[in-house]
């Protein structure tokens, strides 16, 4: 049976005290933009005026995909499993931006083509040896789509007993991009080719191949064109765990740092079963993927960097995780007008 | 007589090395965005394949300025002396910000109206009790910029001496967008309607009496229109000083951390004097001043960050100070492919 969820948007009573907090430290009302509506919103996921991170941590969830074979990236299939090992071992790019932001990391196997024979680092959640060949079949079953959440909760239910109120969630999975691009295409309503993009790094004719093979699995789609149907058809075993524990860290009022496009396309499918999930994201990273910024506009969601980065893996929202930092920083330490000598200027 | 730099660009022999380290790190090539140019940039200026940055510091320099007295800041002229010991006392949002990411932070009374009584905390570089009104006069003499391009010199020579390789500037003056919308003007020759904004918070009647006055300014300006005459007519000893401070940084191979629009103003003025400091700059941010999106346009600039802060004091560079540093992460920390046995994807 499908795990469901309790979500809830934060109680709002406490939200013109925050404002009054904000609007009191010294400096013009609003002039610290972004910062200070980020304060307001982590202040208000933790009903407090003074809101601190703890121990923040990055769930990488790798997976493969078998619509990989139709040619729609660049990256070997094998790199998944690699980089897998890379990311145990240190010097991935997500393993050099946790070091400097105290992250911790966790790589889970959600689904990857290979045989980690219990690797320490490696946190065996694997449901399959990659999912089915979306072009021909279901990606997954629904029993599968079923133990993906099961499985996303519960490494965030870890997360949250080691003491972390704060996660990001990232990815690797050759192929994927496809996935999510279906994903947003179906969720959205917005036509394929803008959904389409080129992944980690096709060429014009291959964004082109790409988007032929994803149109003619849409015409071969004959499912019931629920949200779970599509999730599971088009899917990626690491996809769907990270919308389980998106939905998970929601439900446990833990703040969700949002990054690139796969996991934008992630946020977008938890939120069309729970709209209120979106109220604990903040979205680290708006990536080159074309039709990144349309999604995030379909979320109303304003990214905090746009970096042109596209490696995938969290990095988008680790390295913007400063940034939700100065945010407290601001709240809880500026002075306020009050205790000050300084002429409170509007 | 006015103090003249030496700035030359970096020498680019070690460029296809420096590219040839980042196109080799574990992930797709160019993945990493705006950390990869970030990362060319800062170890061409370094001139080494692991450039590092030590002693972080920002120098704040304030002014007041006569053309506040005709009401185009909704700012009160005490507030400018009030901040500057808010700052010593720390609890500001630059201290705050120093304070997050190690910053040192170097208080300049470049020329304030008040007595500071030689106040500890506060560096006494003040040319005068604020500029005059150049609405009716030169707001400097030329002796006066002189002594500001020196002062602004010696204060980065003395963070060098110390042990900086990378500043950043900030500013705090009542009045003072109005200077650097007028130098934005005559420099770019954008009109003066695009340069002119909000400042701290003027409305939209406030923002159109600015317009009226600093027009007048220039209908009333009789100079001969050279760089130096139009800095120091306009100008604020803050500003100027931010351009010598920012001249000495490049012609020392500091790497200049550039804050919002009266920053960004101050090195197109640098600019015009010498044409290579802009190869030292990061742009930190970009604000919501109207006008400074064209200015970084005008210096084929990409800011770090938009987050719509307009504080100043140099908090939109430091805020962005993480970027740099995960682009020097990146460089220094992440695995070449030829260290790992991950398949090279492209």
């Amino acid at each position: 049976m499908l795990k469901s969820f309790h979500i809830e948007a934060p109680d709002e009573h406490i939200k013109p005290l925050i404002i009054d907090k904000i609007d009191n430290l010294t400096k013009p009302k609003g002039s610290l933009g972004t910062l200070e509506e980020i304060a307001l919103q982590v202040a208000l996921i933790q009903q407090t005026l003074e809101p601190v991170l703890r121990k923040p941590q990055n769930i990488l969830f790798a997976a493969d995909h078998g619509i990989l074979e139709e040619g729609v990236s660049p990256t070997p299939r094998e790199v998944t499993w690699q980089q897998v090992l890379h990311y145990t071992r240190g010097g991935a790019g997500v393993n050099v931006f946790c070091e400097q932001h105290g992250f911790g990391l966790k790589v889970v196997d959600a689904g990857v083509d290979y045989d980690f024979h219990g690797h320490p680092g490696v946190i065996d959640l694997k449901v399959r040896r990659g999912t089915r060949n979306f072009l021909h079949e279901s990606a997954m079953t629904m029993e599968e789509l079923e133990l993906c959440f099961e499985r996303g909760a519960q490494i965030v239910r870890q997360c949250i007993t080691e003491g972390s109120n704060m996660l990001s969630f990232g990815e690797m999975g050759a192929g994927n991009t496809s996935a999510a691009s279906v994903w947003m295409h179906c969720f959205t309503g917005i036509p394929l080719e803008k959904c389409v993009g080129a992944g980690s790094g096709l060429n014009q004719a291959g964004v082109q191949h790409k988007l032929e093979v994803l149109q003619q699995a849409l015409n071969n789609y004959k499912g019931n064109g629920s949200v779970l149907d599509i999730m599971a058809y088009f899917g990626g075993y690491e996809l769907v765990m990270a919308v389980g524990a998106m939905l998970q860290a929601a439900e446990s009022r833990v703040l969700i740092l949002v990054d690139g496009f796969l996991m934008t396309a992630c946020m977008l499918a938890a939120a069309q079963l729970y709209p209120e999930v979106t109220r604990y994201a903040i979205y680290g990273h708006c990536g080159d993927e074309s039709g990144h910024h349309l999604l995030l506009d379909t979320l109303h969601a304003k990214p905090l960097l746009s970096l042109g980065m596209r490696l995938g893996e969290g990095t988008g929202a680790i390295v913007s995780y400063p940034i939700v930092e100065s945010a407290l920083c601001m709240l809880n330490d500026m002075e306020s007008f009050k205790k000050t000598d300084v002429t409170k200027y509007f």
